[in-house]
């Protein structure tokens, strides 16, 4: 029986303010113990525009230099984080915005430069999430609400994807909780056609998911989300699920939308 | 016997990194319950000023339109809040970096328009503040940063004084813990001559403080931060000290740097 849903909400949501207020009433309405973790959205790099702080990017991923990590501490930790706050308690759930720095939740340690210099971003080992302390947050009655930031410990903030902190907040949960990890995304689930929103497949096991790779069904994009949701499942989190933000709350039943994976 | 600090730490304090540092050291040595406000400081201004955002005042005090709002919100709630936090742990203090909206412990209300439309700030009433919430958060070990900022309970974050979060933060707490309230400043604490550091009038009561108007010995400065302490007193704090950030660690003990108020 699961008992913590750890759901992520990708940027695409935060950016679209009917899709997110729609998105945090359902979320809001989830019954039972739940964290959220937010995406970043292109508030930041909007608002670096305006500031003359440059968006770089190396192979595709981001680099956060010390006035990128001053900007997205800024609008994750504190635009977006209090925003996604005010309205969820608005709709009556008891949320606590946090960053992996409060309460030393998520210490990180900073990525070594190797080829790449990516800057202040953080790599999270799950075994030094404090979880005990999360655990009394959750029996307390909040619902914490996780911008994607973490912590050096040594005084310094770090950028960290907020899938990554998803799937280590469920795997780090996994020892107190049964959980089902959701990544809410802009399509329905896994689908058999990928022009078709109504072809969801809605269970994957390892024996399915290696046939689906046989006969190449699944797309490059879901792959790796794929992987990972396999990895979660090994390091002990019960269920991951992939489906749409708008169908959140009937992803927490036992009847889901979306593509459930275990 | 006191068992919990608050203590309020100017913008002063905030603005200066050498000034910040050494109090932070001192302000996580410091044993037992305590919890931090702190001011905003001058970057909100200095963001806004880039950004095109205006700083109004009306009479001297600041309007909270709705791009300030969104200003404050991240420089005080995310740079500010998360910079005070990361540090605060890399000195071992399990810090917890919140607002007002977070766990929901400050409601508050738009201040209602009469000659000034003041915009979003946010008036406390301290029987809505959920200390209980609170003293949970104290109880697991945690030490509650707070950003000068609530909500309106129905999505709206609003900008509120950082000195009268921090009486209202006291005054509600009194009902589980004896509390020394402390405003940290740039002065020792009330002078006897203001131009002399070293006269520090050591213990102000109702008597001495009627003596202390009569006899002219108060500037205009002094004279409503002491009335709102006796106020805070009156309402079940049971002490209030004024003094220098830099003295906060020697504030909380029986040998105080500052003026006690009691």
């Amino acid at each position: 029986m699961i008992d913590l849903f750890v759901i992520k909400v990708g940027g695409n949501v935060i950016d679209n303010p009917a899709l997110l207020d729609e998105f945090l009433g359902n979320f809001a309405a989830i019954k039972g113990k739940k964290i959220l973790i937010h995406g970043g959205g292109k508030i930041a790099t909007r608002l670096g525009d305006k500031l003359g702080i440059e968006s770089k990017y190396v192979n595709g991923r981001r680099i956060t230099d010390g006035a990128t990590i001053d900007l997205v501490t800024m609008v994750y930790g504190g635009l977006v984080n209090k925003q996604l706050v005010a309205k969820l308690q608005a709709n009556r759930c008891n949320a606590i915005g946090m960053t992996g720095a409060d309460a030393n939740i998520i210490p990180a340690a900073k990525r070594p430069v190797k080829e790449i210099d990516y800057g202040f971003v953080g790599d999270i080992t799950t075994e030094d999430i404090q979880a005990t302390q999360l655990k009394a947050l959750l029996e307390a009655g909040l619902t914490p609400v996780f911008a994607p930031l973490t912590h050096d410990g040594h005084g310094q903030m770090l950028n960290t994807n907020a899938d990554t902190i998803a799937s280590s907040l469920a795997t780090a949960l996994s020892k107190f909780y049964t959980v089902r990890l959701i990544y809410c995304f802009e399509k329905k689930g896994v689908l058999h056609s990928p022009d078709d929103e109504n072809s969801v497949i809605t269970l994957i096991d390892r024996m399915i998911y290696e046939e689906l790779k046989a006969d190449n069904v699944l797309t490059d994009g879901i792959l790796p989300k794929l992987e990972n949701a396999f990895a979660a499942i090994e390091s002990g989190v019960a269920e991951v699920l992939i489906g749409h933000a708008d169908d959140v709350q009937s992803n927490t039943t036992d009847t889901v939308a979306g593509t459930l994976i275990r």
